[in-house]
């Protein structure tokens, strides 16, 4: 309930917070964003992103977001809780905790800056001539968790292979459009979130599904206010790959990129196994 | 002086600590690897995963480290306070702070685990074809920062541009060969630092220096310890690139590829530029 509102989208409604203390919010985990095991982390690493934007002492916009992801996250409740470790005329250090009976479950370091208008330019560029995300039929989530509901993904290459045979193949990479669904204007929370909305890049290379969770996520923002508000609901552009699956850790890079091919975010993280 | 032993190479004294209590240790800045404005990033980072590494309750192998440089650091003494925020049978997650003055001037997590034999398998390949470090002149740091020194650093590609001419290229992709010198074997410490030896790409895109400074690094440690005594004092390889330069940030990706074609780690950086 920020700002007097109650949340009304379910992706809102899972990343509430109720201002407690000073340095101390309550959230819930939300049945709507549920993984196997605890919620879709995309979401808990927009849940603390949340804490520290909501903070009234929080000045500038996201830069650079790392969420370790500590210990399985039960169902219920969450008490999250923020420092501002370093601030200075521009630029904000924060360290958010989310804890469940007394220990840590996850803990995130965020840095917020006031941008300013200087020299800028892009180097990567989003794939050409890609389908539209109308010409593609959505991604069949039935029997896959309910998360997975709440996006709209419409894969151009590299989907969860139609024959999961567990014969191994080369190359992990993806791409898909996506959007929340309902519709949602993209802001950093969501942005955040989308971030983490690639399946692990194992069960590609595996072609079969396994035990695999994210251990650490780092998001870099590049997109403004400007940029955001020019994306609104449409949807944005993901691409995906792994470099290397060693000893029961891979880890994996991402890009959002927006229906005008800007870069919104890079993001990159690793992430446990199991085979 | 770890093990009772006294550290000599220019890197281990860099990195030194001193345990004063159970979580708190004291470190210093070394001449020997100053930057422009106080240490080279990479050395920092590779203190505070020391402290991390040297906590008795250190248990597993670096997964990924991620620090965030929150103020300038000013030569002299550094606390170091460390925190083991959540163990379980495999898996530790740390928080290591640097306080000078009473103030955080860095934060760092770090996640450390027990691998395991399992499934593992490259996916991207180190740059095929390159010329030996031995074919190559060293890159030449008379007139730069101490640190650079402390690295025999041999271009392959992407290097300085000779004529620092301002005129903006379209591409920051660089690649060379990196050891310590004088010579060091590899371990997760030196990694951990090597990682953020690329210079800023925003030096290569405008083609001129400007102040810039990493803001958040993350790196995932792809190497064990079997790689790392096989790598030895070789040179390894350093790819980097960044992905979007905007308004006053821009982010960087780089890999490190073991001489014998092998990934060690793969590390990202968000960059402050002031044009």
């Amino acid at each position: 309930m920020k700002n007097g509102h109650t949340a009304t989208h379910s992706f809102d409604i899972a990343i509430d917070l109720t201002p407690i203390e000073a340095d101390r919010f309550l959230g819930a985990t939300s049945p709507a964003y549920a993984n196997i095991v605890g919620p879709f982390g995309g979401v808990t690493a927009s849940l603390l992103l949340n804490a520290a934007l909501s903070h009234p002492d929080c000045q500038g916009t996201p830069i650079a977001l790392t969420v370790n992801f500590a210990a399985p996250i039960n169902d219920g409740e969450l008490a999250v809780l923020t420092r501002l470790v370093r601030a200075n005329r521009s630029t904000q250090h924060w360290l958010v905790e989310a804890h469940q009976a007394g220990s840590a479950v996850a803990l995130a370091t965020a840095v917020f800056a006031e941008r300013r208008a200087t020299w800028s330019a892009p180097e990567a560029a989003a794939p050409p001539h890609l389908p539209a995300p109308q010409e593609l039929p959505r991604l069949w989530m039935a029997g896959l968790p309910a998360w997975t509901q709440r996006y709209d993904m419409r894969v151009i290459a590299g989907g969860l292979p139609d024959g999961l045979d567990g014969q191994p193949q080369a190359d992990s990479h993806s791409s898909f459009w996506v959007r929340d669904d309902p519709p949602r204007p993209m802001d950093f929370l969501s942005l955040a979130a989308v971030s983490d909305s690639f399946f692990p890049r194992i069960f590609l290379r595996r072609r079969r599904m396994m035990p695999a969770s994210t251990v650490s996520l780092t998001t870099y923002f590049h997109a403004d206010q400007a940029m955001l508000a020019a994306q609104g609901e449409d949807y944005v552009l993901g691409v995906a790959r792994g470099l290397a699956f060693h000893q029961g850790f891979f880890d994996q890079s991402a890009q959002i990129w927006s229906r005008a091919g800007e870069l919104l975010a890079s993001s990159h993280q690793i992430v446990y196994y199991k085979d």
